[in-house]
């Protein structure tokens, strides 16, 4: 069982692969919140309708995940770029010159996005 | 039209959601330069039948590219990766105490990984 962070990486990679109508349940279920009473009145839908398409959205994007492994992957190159984060943090960069301070920021800039980027 | 590199990373990515059939042809042809002829011989098919398969199997892979552009992503955080490689390149590292030596190895092997998993 998957966690509402976990569900919500998956959505991000494999959502577009989802029904229109699926996605915009885990969408208001996962990302924003609300239960699956509240989602059945705005959609108009029975509860347990609602919860049958959760069900099947998320074995849906499961089974891509089992098949394609990128959220996997993509957490594994965050979790290196967030050490190299800490590598960078720990340099002392007082005793540098500044072309290195220079370089060693542009280097921290950059890991910095390849992080917020995944 | 994609070139063969392209195909090669389409496949490394989408690979596994062709059929077993579309995949091992795809792999014949752009990973071990099989000809159409030599492929329909050995999986005893007509040769348009393998033309049929790859064009077929060259539109998946597209089409889940179109909707997921987890190539492009991962693309451009190789790109980010290897222009991090650069700036650590040009670090004059004989200036620095051996503390921040090793902290700059540390970063390089980091970013290194990171660039050949992707």
């Amino acid at each position: 069982m998957e966690n509402v962070f976990e569900i919500s990486l998956l959505m991000d990679f494999y959502g577009q692969l989802l029904t229109d109508r699926q996605y915009e349940i885990l969408d208001l279920h996962y990302n924003n919140d609300y239960s699956l009473g509240e989602i059945g009145e705005q959609l108009n839908i029975s509860r347990q309708g609602v919860f049958d398409n959760i069900k099947r959205a998320r074995i849906t994007l499961n089974g891509f995940e089992e098949k394609l492994g990128l959220v996997k992957k993509f957490s594994a190159q965050k979790r290196k770029a967030q050490e190299i984060l800490k590598y960078i943090n720990e340099l002392n960069i007082e005793k540098m010159d500044e072309d290195n301070k220079e370089s060693i920021n542009k280097i921290y800039e950059g890991i910095t996005e390849i992080i917020n980027d995944i």
